[in-house]
């Protein structure tokens, strides 16, 4: 048994750190980025790695309420074989799992703010304790190279879920437990009264989660959740289980071992196409729901569960405006890196490159030589661009190459571990200002647009109106004039949209980072939603007031 | 010309305390509740009075873009001619408001938090110079007797408006405007990042007025709007236009002098039935609906007011459990002035009162004892009741006479100054526990039930289910039973309703007060929001970032 109060005291500094952390917003970090062996001992790789593999071919070792039988849907797009099979949860048993749900519930929310905190922080900690275990798992679902799925799988997904903690925790205690009311009057004794206030959950939350970042998109939404009280069911994409599963696992022991239900958080696997999300969606217990995915899901989740409260991060198309620089090599390099990063199979790489038609034989110029330069070491390609998810993605890569001129060839690379791998380098084209249909449509994956514009004038209002019409997570302009830049900001500020100015050097547009960069604004149509904002995590809890003369 | 600055000065020591005030729960108030001349010298009574009398039979000084014509839809609980005419906004004006209030944005969003705070204060401070012409335009609207008028319509309801504004405040000013992002790496420079953050407001917001508080239920949304950014139309009930009128025409001043629109602040005046507020509600721009008034309409805007964020408080039935009291007489008394204030017409108001059928007749005779004196000396009487705000109450409690066993049957009054205000006592009527659909429904005005229960652990399991299907904004219940207490706080915090205990003396369950009670929770289906929390104001802006190498 751990004792909460032990963990209160244990995790109430780093908590309180985090808050802070929240309103400075100055760099910092509770887990560790880097997979060195000087920070984990020469064991852990080793140790983690063979952690995933024990994984591999059996039944990963959790229970769902209300599941039946088990299947295995994953296909790790390295193309090793996963096998690992989960609790398969069906329409049929939503019933036996909202019930399980419900009766988590009361001890959960009795138990406080602090006490959820705490345990949501010992949580996290777990899970880094098994990074190793965990970016193996990230690698072989998302295709992320494993660097890439270490951080951003695990360091930086566990500093997204410590951030909403910290904001629900934050906004949980301003609301004191209780207060003795004292009106004067003139005359005469004053009115007494005694108040208590207790913070009591939503309902059941669901967290959706997406194929490519399964841990960093969902973990906001799951610990925004658990930490306000409300029992979440977590719903993998079938292609993505693995990480969610053991992040769930987790999350149910330290429940469990701190006296809790394990129901508070329950996954909730089916395959492809069995529509599971909808029927959890729509449950009337069903209060919260956070989504990452289509836009076209993303909108029917936002109109028909209507019960809930919808939080979704949908597709966008994300454009760099280029004026002007003093520094094309650093520009190019930057923007190589940031088409090239996981194959573009991030909701916010740049997708339009909006250069005046002046300028554009010499940015194309400028970019595929840094692309050659990044890529052209295979161990390091291979480290930066990792393989291609599904079918989907390789398909769209393909099609896209008669949709404009191609500017820079897409390269298929070979991969020496896993030969099955699909590698491909960024496929550029150039595209007329009027092609809005095709370079205005996100195309998710390795592709990008250069589209010749007229002048800098046309290119920042070709950057509105796709930002108002299809929506933007990320925008960046390099510009040496400060008119431009100035104009850039205003229209960053009223699309809705955050802005990423003259990066050239290891600061990259399609990252942002948690207790500083907000990720997405909620105030265009690519989200609803900002991670983390006060917004995400306010009406994930209720407060009922108890009143009595004092 | 209005300094903003000196504003902001003058104004922000004010704006901390109600920022403290919020989070300390205890007694606070920035405006004197008490209409003494003690308070506020000797000509302000007559000088408001005179102030309210010369708006009467004329234009209201006051226009809206879009409107074209004059209607003056008032008619007066008490009789008396109002003919204020007001701009008329029709479907054929909506789109030039809405391009006014676009217009009006950039700037005021320009001017960041601590300016449009300090603005917000300062039109609160002026409405409070007019307080008792406020109140007379709040006693000729909604009913309410001169110093219940001048209470709620006046002090209570800018504190909550103040309240609004301190929640909206601390939110924005939780984010930093800038700060110097700087990562330490392990070899070299640090990374270092300029990173900006801008409050934007979500967009246009309408507020939608009810006819018996105004200004108590609509100020704070029309703050918390206003503060984030959102230029506000506010669209009263046809029959309560006054007040909003003036809240609206002294904002408009305080902006216009600061250099700002008066296009921030408009208001949208319709006749009854032109179904106005519906078409303001589904415009694209508009991002946040406030409305209080009928379950059925606030349902209607939840479901299809989708662009926008949509709070809304509405019906409910709310109960009052008695098991046992030791005090009889205050219990009695603490009653009857709950269901005699402002005869009922309260979204607060008890309408079930659950009573053991072993304790219904001393109770109904408690009740009727402590109505017959509160209510025996007329002057007391007619300050207490007000006057009936329109027929639909009359008619209503007309009917309810036919739908159980009077108990204590009401009695009509004369209004010795306003003949032709109709005054009327509270009507109670016994029914058995087995009448949920009479007793359920609810039904505004001065009628009570007083509920036969088998026993308190019926009355408690039927208050459960009333609250969850009917929903409620208060609850109240009697008991010298700790286990009986006990079971009733774990129910309020279960159904989600906030629970007055063991109220006898001058504390009574329909009121609340700002910076200390919430009212209605958002977590029972009366309500989906609280006034005032931080869910209320969170999303009533988002945050634009922008960085560059710092």
């Amino acid at each position: 048994m751990t004792d909460v109060e032990q963990l209160i005291a244990t995790h109430r500094p780093l908590l309180e750190e985090a808050v802070a952390a929240t309103r400075k917003r100055g760099y910092w970090s509770a887990f560790p980025e880097s997979p060195s062996t000087r920070v984990w001992g020469e064991e852990a790789p080793t140790a983690g790695r063979a952690a995933f593999e024990n994984l591999l071919g059996k039944d990963f070792p959790l229970a769902t309420a209300g599941a039946s039988g088990r299947i295995a849907p994953e296909r790790s797009p390295y193309g090793i074989e996963l096998g690992v099979s989960y609790p398969h949860l069906t329409a049929d048993g939503v019933d036996s799992l909202m019930q399980a749900a419900a009766r988590a519930m009361p001890a959960w929310r009795d138990a406080g703010p602090l006490a959820r905190a705490a345990v949501c922080v010992e949580i996290l900690q777990r899970l880094n304790a098994r990074s190793f275990e965990l970016a193996h798992a990230v690698m072989h679902t998302t295709g992320q190279a494993f660097v890439m799925a270490f951080q951003a799988g695990g360091a930086h997904a566990l500093d997204r879920g410590l951030e909403a903690v910290a904001y629900t925790y934050d906004a949980m205690v301003a609301v004191p437990s209780s207060v003795d009311w004292e009106k004067p009057r003139g005359r005469g004794e004053p009115q007494r009264m005694a108040k208590s206030y207790t913070i009591v959950p939503r309902g059941v939350a669901l967290m959706i989660g997406c194929t490519t970042f399964p841990t960093w998109n969902g973990f906001p939404g799951l610990f925004a959740s658990l930490c306000a009280g409300d029992p979440v069911v977590v719903k993998p994409h079938p292609q993505a289980v693995l990480p969610l599963a053991l992040a769930v696992s987790v999350a149910r022991s330290v429940l469990a071992e701190c006296g809790f239900s394990e129901d508070l958080v329950s996954l909730a696997v089916e395959s492809s196409g069995e529509g599971l999300a909808s029927v959890l969606a729509l449950r009337p217990e069903m209060r919260v729901v956070d989504f990452t995915g289509s836009s076209e899901y993303g909108n029917w989740l936002e109109a028909n569960a209507r019960q809930a409260l919808v939080f979704t991060e949908k597709s966008g198309v994300n454009t760099v405006v280029f004026d002007s620089t003093d520094d094309v090599a650093g520009m190019a390099a930057n923007l190589a890196y940031s088409l090239s990063l996981y194959s573009g199979q991030m909701c916010t790489a740049p997708q339009v490159l909006l250069v005046p038609s002046s300028e554009t034989d010499s940015f194309v110029t400028a970019l595929s030589s840094a692309l050659d330069s990044l890529l052209g070491e295979p161990a390091r390609a291979l480290a930066i661009l990792g393989a291609l998810v599904d079918d989907r993605v390789a398909d769209r890569l393909s099609a896209a190459a008669d949709r404009g001129r191609v500017a820079i060839a897409s390269q298929s690379l070979s991969h020496n571990e896993f030969p099955e791998a699909r590698v491909r380098t960024p496929l550029v084209l150039r595209v007329a200002s009027s092609d809005v249909d095709v370079f205005g449509a996100e195309c998710f994956g390795p592709v990008a647009f250069v589209v010749e514009t007229r002048d800098t004038g046309e290119s920042l209002e070709l950057w509105r109106s796709l930002t108002a019409t299809r929506g933007a997570l990320t925008a960046s302009v390099y510009s040496t004039n400060p008119v431009v830049l100035e104009a850039a900001e205003r229209i960053a500020v009223e699309s809705g949209v955050s802005l990423s100015v003259n990066l050239t050097a290891d600061v990259y547009v399609n990252q942002t980072v948690a207790f500083s960069d907000f990720h997405a604004t909620g105030a265009n149509p690519a989200a609803n939603a900002s991670l983390t904002d006060a917004a995400f995590v306010a009406g994930r809890f209720r407060v009922v007031e108890i009143r009595r003369p004092g």
